[in-house]
């Protein structure tokens, strides 16, 4: 896309025909996730909320989608007064499902989350919260995906609650930037100890891989995924930073890859010599 | 990560140090596809070759891992002279367990495919393919993923074996960006047909979704999910652009996904207020 479009801002559509918003609401810890319901109550603040979640845990599922075998999707009842959809697919499918047999008109917003853990800095690749959130994007819609750093299910959703109101608030008044999502992350601290909303970049890091290996009953091994986070960033201006520091992070994502910088470099090469 | 260190270019540390340079080969059409075996023949004529893919098709999988059930990892015996492994996880996986479970060393170079169908523009995002390269480069191994416009089985494999050499070889002599992978896509047309090499930008375009609506025997509903592929950029610099016009599409992708170019609009907001 070009440069110049990117700089456009998307109003919102529902405040300039003031007719109720349409907030989607989905996430990639499944359909009864405490993440997803407090979610979808603060959502309902503001809007009709329309849930449509993945029926089991999604986590790590990136921007899969399901070619290969069919979807299921049924209306389901476990929100008071909020329509709900549970699938049988990815988060990404969710949303695309959501978009073309679900809802009559494209919503003003779509929220992915709360999701139980981080995903901020490298974690936004391999996040379904953030692919469902990106697809949103993808859709036109302004999105955003919220995540807690506490992968309890019991986890306290005060400041989350909070914070999230406020960035919604915001988002449904200005707008997001064009082809671009939100990627926000709350520190698990108590409401009083968090210092604000900051806006960040993704911190350059990475997981290392420890694969625990084991043997099954047969004498075959097999292999655990398991890894230990590094942050290879020592900016300031990062979401890592932010969130070590007592602040709620808030990264704009975009879902051109293109590495532009690297074109000038790679045109040095005669790859047709 | 900043700006600044993306400029760094990466020589090949194989040919600083004189010795057989490793390549590691991956896809996402599992290791009986023939895109794979091509690919793996044609860097054979560069390197020592390790073959390590997913045991059954993961097309679509984008940046899924697995981490709630095992992996299973089985030496096999498909490629002559080229030591192979099949894993049970998706694309990534295969990357995380090569690098951390197979490889005695850094592997010069990642590449992924030959896939089986397009990855340009949009299908960046879905693409186990191109997931598998961005793992590589995360890990810091210079990576790149190759797709032919062609998803029969039986696809002529020529003209891409001729641009995958040409491109390779040139990737080992001068490296890559830091952080930066390829997105090569190839034409399907016969290698006389094709007008060269182009550097090129992620063109802007989505997939129109129609949900394949049917009824199983017990009268429940099901989707199957197809679409329909929308360019929405009309620039001539991108890969949709080269690739209907008779080049091979070169894109530099990057895995920092923040929309740089957002932060100052974000930065207007008074969150905090």
């Amino acid at each position: 896309m070009k440069s110049t479009s990117k700089k456009t801002v998307k109003k919102n559509p529902a405040k300039k025909a003031s007719r109720k918003p349409i907030i989607l609401v989905t996430n990639d810890d499944g359909i009864t996730a405490p993440g997803l319901r407090n979610l979808a109550e603060v959502m309902k603040k503001f809007a009709e909320v329309i849930v449509v979640a993945p029926d089991s845990p999604q986590s790590a599922m990136g921007h899969a989608i399901t070619i290969n075998k069919p979807l299921r999707l049924d209306k389901v009842n476990v929100f008071d007064g909020i329509e709900s959809w549970q699938c049988s697919g990815t988060p990404v499918d969710c949303v695309k499902l959501a978009v073309n047999k679900i809802l009559k008109r494209k919503p003003d917003l779509c929220v992915s989350g709360v999701n139980h853990g981080s995903n901020s800095s490298i974690n936004v690749i391999y996040s379904g919260t953030m692919s469902a959130a990106m697809e949103g994007a993808i859709e036109g819609i302004p999105s955003i995906g919220f995540s807690l750093l506490d992968f309890s299910l019991d986890a306290d959703f005060t400041a989350a609650r909070f914070f999230i109101e406020k960035i919604v608030k915001n988002i449904l008044k200005i707008g997001l930037p064009e082809y671009s999502l939100l990627n926000v992350n709350i520190p698990k601290l108590k409401l009083s100890k968090i210092k604000g909303i900051k806006i960040c970049r993704q911190a350059h890091a990475k997981w290392k891989e420890e694969f625990d290996e084991r043997c099954d009953p047969n004498n075959r091994k097999y292999y655990w995924l398991t890894g230990k986070f590094v942050n290879l960033d020592s900016g300031q201006d990062t979401d890592e930073w932010a969130l070590a520091n007592g602040y709620v992070s808030v990264v704009p994502v975009q879902f051109d890859f293109t590495a532009h910088q690297a074109i000038p470099h790679l045109n040095t090469i005669d790859w047709n010599g």
